[in-house]
């Protein structure tokens, strides 16, 4: 992964946990889930970015894959109810739609989900989540795979102090660099055409575009990643260009990563 | 509210049971919760909009107030956890961050949560529900208004089958009307800046873009808003310009509701 393979996890409860775990030293970086191909966009992640001691240092996507869990020797016939992360609920919207009336609830996280089915030991009762949860917590795999799509992928951003970076293996990559940069418009018609038209007309590559509320209600703050470097001549240009239109803030620039990575499914929320 | 003070509510546990019930004539429209003030975009509910039999005939804006709800007689300083819809819970972020180490636990509604606290007796669990919930299940309001901000609002889209549109009261506004886009561009550089030029140019106010995942992985499509009714001069000539550069589908056009309306919060996660 992204940090080697002798890296130390430290398991928080929410995403806002991650980040302090940082801020307090209990980590050295937070890989925060910031957007899964089929539920979208995790916006607790983005509430996170907003603070300026954070940097974004990487990002990491990984293939994720979902399993049906259940207590031995449950059938599917016998299954009522199935827990799980409603944003893991939402990468297996069909098969739950095919399955109905099994009924989804949603729980706080995908390894808790199973968790709590191995302690119910009802055969009514399965939970979704990785197949590592299954030898944790004595379930049996009913199904594998149950995910909408097979390419089901999430893109995790890794965050670190910026007043503590830390001393990491140099991320080799052939796909070039990614900048993710906090936008604030100004309050005027056509504001968000004038900051998209400045990479635009560089012909640089917005990746990602998200919206998130801003300080009153019905404003907002856009996160934009840009496929370039920082100091490239075209993106520092378009920082120079963007002073003119809105508030502009460098999350941080990195290598792009293609989805190959694999990551295992831990306790965070997927 | 909407559909007038003798409306019918029918609970349905998630967003695709809401569109069912529209389509399955359990019900003549849906409401569905687009985005909150503080919390941001429902990505749920995007999904039941793809569907085009929905046709998007109005909108609510409601003010979402949140109290912390514990069985008699619970005291704020025997508190250990507190449950609620993952949506109220960040609304609430700056109180639970103030309370820590108060433990937040996710629920798969409010009322839910409510519900729960108050089967398990336990003075030590509290739910974070709207003021209703107190009454109906027997809970004592430890604290109101505990949602970050006083002006939280969460923003509500009514849809219709397109094939039984209901008959309801004429929604008369002076805000002028809006209509809701799903737009999917072209895969070619700067694609969404020529889309949303097409509305700058003609002086269009954009109110809401929200990018949700397409067909292969990080693609996307694009819901927004324009501040004009569908059959206004400028957004017809709109409607013709972005032929050029994206697929576009009208969702609905509607009055533009100001954030006055009162609703009573439901068994709907908010």
């Amino acid at each position: 992964m992204f940090c080697g393979a002798d890296a130390v996890t430290v398991p928080c409860r929410d995403f806002g946990a991650t980040g302090r775990a940082v801020l307090e030293r209990a980590a050295d970086v937070a890989v925060l889930p910031v957007e899964n191909s089929i539920a979208g966009s995790v916006g607790g992640s983005y509430e996170v970015l907003l603070d300026p001691e954070f940097v974004v240092i990487g990002e990491v996507v990984a293939p994720i894959h979902h399993c049906l869990l259940a207590v031995p020797p449950a059938r599917m016939e016998d299954l009522q109810r199935v827990l799980s992360h409603p944003v893991a609920l939402a990468q297996c919207g069909r098969f739950l739609r095919e399955h109905r009336p099994m009924e989804a609830v949603a729980w706080y996280d995908t390894a808790g989900a199973a968790q709590h089915v191995a302690q119910l030991k009802d055969p009514r009762v399965a939970a979704i989540a990785g197949q590592h949860a299954a030898a944790r917590y004595g379930l049996a795999v009913l199904l594998s795979d149950i995910e909408d799509r097979p390419d089901n992928q999430t893109r995790f951003l890794v965050i670190a102090a910026r007043s503590r970076l830390p001393d990491l293996p140099v991320q080799r990559g052939d796909a070039g660099f990614r900048t993710s940069l906090q936008i604030e418009t100004k309050d005027v018609p056509g504001a968000l055409a004038r900051v998209l038209n400045v990479f635009a007309e560089r012909s640089l590559n917005l990746s990602k575009l998200e919206a998130r509320p801003g300080e009153t209600p019905w404003s907002y703050l856009f996160f934009i990643d840009i496929d370039a470097a920082v100091d490239d001549v075209a993106m520092k240009d378009s920082l120079r260009a963007l002073d003119d239109v809105a508030e502009t803030r460098v999350l941080g620039s990195y290598p792009r990563r293609p989805a190959t990575t694999t990551i295992s499914p831990s306790r965070h929320p997927q």
